[in-house]
């Protein structure tokens, strides 16, 4: 069987449809399904993806009858428009565009008019009798093609176009008469011929074959293989291309061109939403030489096109159910619709539109859920940028945490809090934050830094303020004590007003307009319907009282980490915390520990009741003792001072406590069993407030955590610690109080041996962070230079750190459940990483059938909608 | 059916026998096992190790049958001694003794001339005529009872008996008469009463069931249960109880007591061994207070007696088809066995033992090898400290590299070269060593440091020169510049004699004197029966052509590991790579590769000539880059000079490469994919030298070997750049070379994805030193503190850097192995980490089916003799 590689469209004799898009692309399918629902396209036909596919398999060579086939629809074409291809009288005009599959800049786009040479040209210009647009058609062909067909570079072209606007004084091209034209036109094809050592080519036949070729090879500039692997799509799918009749919305006064959307594509409001031109092109509209008109104002310039439009866009709609971006163009008052597809939108519209659309019936609250993607969720609980404003762009970092926000740059944590008490904005601009910024960073209006990945300290905790974070600029070099940065070649002095941009990882000079957040009705009905349909719950992971309270109000069904050492980072209770590390005698580190134990009790007490009758996960102390201690010389000083030791000495102790690889050091649990007082009072902390909670009749779920258990022994030793605290404080309190003991799997070690440490947990939290650190080999506050690098060059196609390793992490985590479970049918199974707020980790998690994900509070809501798509798609098992 | 608790031995009558070692104790079951071969034993009874386990069961409270059967057996016992327990005329004494399935230090030994009280003592003088043994008898029986029994200090007694002593101006016991002995057994007494508030117990009975009672609880005694969990002895097991009748071998002239070897075990010579004294108890020996004699003189001391003892000594070995350790007491011309056991034996001893026992035909080969502990064959290649000089200790740290090593102590490198070049024999003495100190390292006789653990720095780099190094002696404090240590108080300083026992981890002041290495031909002729028994192949870790020489004569089979990196110390070569490394325009820097190439390709051509026609696995470069830089400003003041650059510049540049975690940062293949030159010029050094060779005739087999892979794609890169510039080389040399390339699977998701990277590669090599560091999240840099901690608390039985933690890292090898091989049939596995040397690390790959290991030079023949072992003990899949 001979494969078919060219399918024809309109004039009645359409040949594919929507169904087709793997094999005619998208355009071509809708050009195709538009044409079936007898919706007026230009006719034309489509070469498919596989014709494209077989050329590169055939070393760029076309399939043997290609060119047959493209010469058969042609005749069909030519046919149906009653114009002949390279005629003299009238002759028929086509643009060629490219067309894949999934929507995929980078590739060529466009090649208008083509089929002109001097002979056509003046059968245009017969036809027509508008020389000046018949020229003007030419000369921008001629730039065109050569600049995508032949690889000339379009300044070339523009320089030529320049120099004839300034010789004759005039601002626009449109201002350039048809004698001007004729010597662009020469000038043109003596520039081709000077660049490629041929005429440019008037045979419309080999324009044709040469563009065709031309699309093909586009699929493989450097751009679109980048965007490919960046977004996981297959090399060997190809391109289709589209080879359209010409119409023209520059023909007069009964032509026009325009662009609409089926509903308000910014507030999703149910209205028609879009302009058009009166006798231009699509060109025209982007030279910005007139304003267009809002569509409205059609219906009294062509009332008859108007209702046809309406019809139109209305069939479409409720044709693909969705909301349809279409392109049209009015020649001599006949309707063309170019394009029809999905139209992008805000989250806001989004939600909007998918919520009215089951108010229609139009479609099903599963589909109104699958509608909405997750990951722009959060956009309508943050400030963003206002998408009209002008931008000028000076470096673009990672996107570590949603939102945008503008203010005045600093460079230290102490220059923001003086600022910020004169109620100035300001963004903290680091090399990288450390613990001893917190306070800096909680008055700051957002955060950026020059170090760090998705998971960085910066990017962690502006996440859980809920405050916009860029991260990982490694342009930036920032010079704290000169109060001065430099960023892609512009210094930044303290002061300087400056935009974030948290979800794109943008960086703006000045400071940019930002829409305001709010939630909707539509949003809550929303949420509604995807709580009914989740599987998985979502807790959230929140260390303060505050946190807490944002996570219930997002919808959290509890705390899934509690990290206890964000508590001590508190002015007062560092210090506490810094004299027990470092006392000498038992006696000072155990009055310190003392001194800790109602201060923790306090945050204990005052988070389980705001999360009353909810599950609160408390992770014991984790980090390495030495992320407590001042690292500065001036801040060495302070403490020597305040604990009246010599400096000298408190520097060899801190200098004694550092490691060389922290992450793998003496920290969680192993700090546990070789300073078990600290966990002591811990457990007693918190014993002690739900004791105290429950006598009121309080309703408390406390679920104690062990982290970096790598044996079983360790967490054996440890709970039994835990269980002898516990039992002491309860039955001093006398009071019923039931509580779980777990573990945190974040070491691959814990994965493999969890059957082993399910006999003894009553729960198992994969932290994915650390898991991922491990088991790649890959710490995150290091991985900056060379993850980038690796993304950038698809040697990985994604940031672990952002979306689980399923293959790797993933395996490890299902093996750990399998295990787990295999020997404790009551073990409840959650996720406290970063990964616990991304859609395609949450999916993965749905499927291994754990209980709950938990994250950062603003992202609850990305969380629930995301587990309910999930529940959707695919069912846990 | 009732239990049967107590087993009576000798006289006839005994009921035990050698193979019921867990019910009886090896002490126990021995003694039975003597009494069965009508050696003369002083008869008694076995309590077994089931009463014990039992008694621990019930509360600590004696199994129901077992006072009677105790009491059954103490009347068997009288009527074949024809004495009575408690008697007064002659009376019955018995000793108890402990005896577990183990040897087991820690647990109390013997309590010996039970029964005796002011009645059975008159019986006692009576019978002996001796008042003054009698007494003597009684007053040890008092304080050994008191001591062991009651808990009450032996000190006490002690010091009632120096006072006695001082009082009658006499320095040994011995010389204390009849009336001081009756003194001392009251003043003994008075102080039981005032320090237990009831009189010392007369009954025999009530002694002898308080010891029985004494000895199982002395099974849970601190010092005993941290042995167990050390060695891995599990804590149900219990001890046995030996009572046993008292003979005497202080009964005058025609009494005495010895111990004898039934072949030498210093040298393992067939001859008979030991010394004896006449007229003594085995206290007396212990005392010091005469010399004994040499076994020999027995034969004209005491001729019967030699005889029978040498009818003994060899029934016992050919028994046991073992070299004995005997026990032996003449009473009265009559000689009793006490005690028979496996002698220990020095390393040399043992393999001239085994193979002298072949020969005799004694044992099969097979028995032969598995006689000899792989752990000590190294012993043989190292000097070691002479077992007869006399040592001051000054603490213990890790033995990291074996051996024993006395000089002067230095602390800097600079100094030891130094001191090296007036032929001085140098300790270096440091904090922690790095790659800059190498040079000081190369020319020390030893290497001692307070930090790392057995994989450290100073670790690996002295077992790869051959030097015993002890680290992690936490209690040392070296300050470098003071040029002094202090080491649990005592102040060491430059040029202080001192002495490393690296295969203990002692440090010994002062020069102490060695044993000098020797290889003898019955070493050579048990490897040469190993080699014919071993399935796992050995090969050895060698980064010089100097290792691989040391390598191939202790019988490596190859190089399955070349660390490239170590090649780039060199002085001149470390100022290139730091070039290399630091410049910022792409010239100076590929300047300085193209200058490192003809470098490295020299090195590769000695090492492939010495390992001629065996495979060399070369390592890609491995460590993170800032490891070549320098690190103090006086280091990088000289290389800002060398480098022309400004010393502050410098010093920037290199705190920008310091990484957080280096461990998991930029290092390994992730160093390849970001700066493909260096990879580059490693690969056509390695292959430009291997088409050299075969040029020449000589058969080359390189490996190339990519480092931390975590993920196939990385490998795919590289080995992509590997074979194109191999195929350049080869191509342009014009001659056939086969080389393969695999890669490290070091990280948990090589191991996980194992079957996505088999697929590409040639070989798999694991590299468990820093997969154990993933899988278990620990650094080894940093674990020294709380890794002793969790050893010493029985958290972790054994240093998983030392011997392979088969639940985790070892379950994530068999699943890459697993998955390997489905794929990749060819696929050819090793090890390369430390583990590739330990013995139990060795039986475990075996059962892998691993197809060799690699480790250090000179661990190879432990590990050749280990394959062997584990060939015969655990055939391969």
């Amino acid at each position: 069987m001979i494969t078919k590689y060219v399918y024809f469209f309109g004039a009645g004799q359409t040949e594919g449809k929507a169904e087709m898009r793997e094999l005619l692309g998208g355009k071509g399918a809708n050009l195709a399904e538009m044409a079936n629902l007898d919706i007026n396209v230009p006719p034309g036909f489509t070469i498919t993806t596989e014709a494209c596919a077989t050329y590169f398999k055939n070393n760029n060579k076309f399939p043997q009858s290609l060119w047959n086939e493209v010469l058969a629809n042609l005749k069909t074409l030519q046919k149906a428009m009653g114009k002949e291809f390279g005629g003299s009288d009238g002759p028929l005009l086509v643009s060629v565009r490219s067309g894949s599959r999934a929507s995929m800049p980078g590739m060529m786009d466009t090649v208008l008019n083509l089929g002109l040479n001097p002979g056509t040209l003046k059968g245009l210009v017969g036809k027509t009798g508008n020389g000046r647009f018949a020229y003007d058609c030419y000369r921008r062909f001629i730039a065109m093609f050569s600049n995508v067909v032949l690889g000339i570079g379009g300044e070339h072209f523009e320089a030529i176009l320049q120099r004839r606007k300034t010789r004759q004084q005039v601002e626009f091209d449109t201002e350039l008469g048809v004698g001007d034209l004729k010597t662009l036109i020469k000038d043109f094809k003596a520039l081709v011929k000077r660049k490629i050592g041929k005429p440019f080519p008037d045979d419309p036949l080999i324009q044709l074959r040469m563009t065709i070729e031309a699309v093909f090879n586009s699929w493989n500039t450097d751009r679109a293989v980048t965007y490919r692997r960046l977004n996981r799509i297959p090399d060997d799918w190809g391109t289709a291309v589209n080879v359209q009749s010409m119409v023209f919305g520059n023909m007069g006064p009964t032509s026009a061109t325009g662009v609409v959307f089926t509903r308000d594509p910014a507030t999703g409001e149910k209205i028609f939403y879009g302009e058009y031109m009166i006798n231009a092109q699509g060109e025209d509209v982007v030279a910005g030489i007139r304003t267009p008109s809002p569509i409205a104002n059609l219906e009294k310039d062509m009332p008859e096109v108007f209702e046809t439009l309406t019809q139109v866009y209305k069939s479409l709609e409720s044709h693909y159910k969705d909301m349809q971006d279409i392109e049209f163009t009015v020649q001599e008052n006949k309707l063309y619709m170019l394009q029809t597809r999905s139209g992008k939108r805000t989250a806001a519209a989004a939600i909007r539109i998918a919520v009215d659309m089951v108010n229609e019936g139009l479609i099903s609250k599963q589909e109104a859920i699958l509608r909405v993607p997750a990951t722009q969720v959060d956009q309508i609980f943050h400030p963003m940028v206002d998408p009209k404003a002008k931008l000028q762009v000076l470096g673009k970092g990672l996107g570590a945490s949603p939102g945008a926000a503008a203010g005045k740059l600093v460079f230290t944590p102490e220059r923001a809090m003086e600022l910020s008490k004169n109620k100035e904005r300001v963004i903290l601009v680091r090399t990288e934050t450390s613990p001893e910024d917190i306070h800096g960073m909680s008055v700051a209006q957002g955060i950026l830094t020059a170090k760090g990945g998705m998971t960085s300290h910066a990017a962690v905790v502006a996440r859980a303020m809920g405050k916009p974070c860029v991260s990982g600029l490694g342009e930036l070099h920032v010079e704290p004590r000169k109060k001065r940065a430099s960023l892609n070649g512009v210094v930044l002095r303290e002061g300087d007003a400056i935009t974030l941009d948290g979800t794109t990882g943008q960086v703006l000079a000045g400071k940019v307009p930002l829409t305001q957040p709010r939630v909707t009705s539509y949003f809550r009905q929303l949420m509604g319907w995807a709580d009914k349909m989740r599987v998985l719950n979502v807790r959230a992971n929140a260390d303060t009282p505050h946190d807490a309270l944002v996570a219930k109000e997002f919808g959290a069904q509890g705390i899934g980490l509690c990290r206890t050492e964000h508590m001590f980072f508190d002015e007062e209770r560092i210090l506490l915390m810094r004299k027990m590390i470092i006392a000498a005698k038992p006696k000072v580190r155990e009055e310190a520990i003392k001194k800790l134990l109602p201060i923790q009790r306090s945050d204990f007490l005052q988070i389980f009741r705001v999360m009353e009758g909810m599950p609160v996960t408390i992770r014991l102390l984790d980090p390495p003792l030495h992320e407590f201690l001042p690292s500065t010389p001036a801040e060495i000083r302070i403490l020597a001072k305040q604990m009246r030791t010599p400096a000298t000495k408190l520097s060899k102790k801190i200098e004694s406590l550092k490691e060389q690889n922290p992450m793998l050091g003496l920290r969680g649990c192993r700090l546990g069993i070789v300073f078990p007082d600290i966990y002591e009072m811990q457990v007693r902390a918190l014993i002690e407030a739900a004791c105290k909670l429950v006598k009121k009749g309080t309703k408390v779920l406390p679920e104690i955590m062990v982290p970096l258990v790598h044996h079983v022994n360790e967490f054996k030793i440890v709970r039994q610690h835990i269980d002898e605290v516990a039992a002491e404080v309860i039955g001093k309190a006398g009071v019923k109080l039931d509580y779980q003991v777990g573990t945190m799997i974040e070491l691959p070690r814990a994965a493999v041996t969890a059957d082993e440490i399910a006999k003894e947990a009553d729960f198992f939290s994969f932290g994915t962070n650390d898991l991922t650190q491990t088991t790649l080999g890959l710490s995150r506050d290091d991985a900056g230079g060379f993850l980038s690098h690796y993304l950038e060059n698809g040697v990985l196609m994604e940031d672990p750190f952002v979306s689980v390793d399923q293959k790797g992490v993933g395996a490890l985590i299902a093996m750990a459940i399998e295990k787990g479970r295999a020997v404790n049918k009551k073990l409840h199974l959650g996720i406290c990483g970063e990964h616990g707020g991304d859609p395609a980790s949450i999916e993965f998690f749905n499927s291994l059938g754990l209980d709950y994900v938990s994250c950062s509070p603003f992202r609850v809501p990305t969380a629930l909608l995301s587990a309910a798509q999930a529940a959707i798609q695919t069912p846990a098992p």
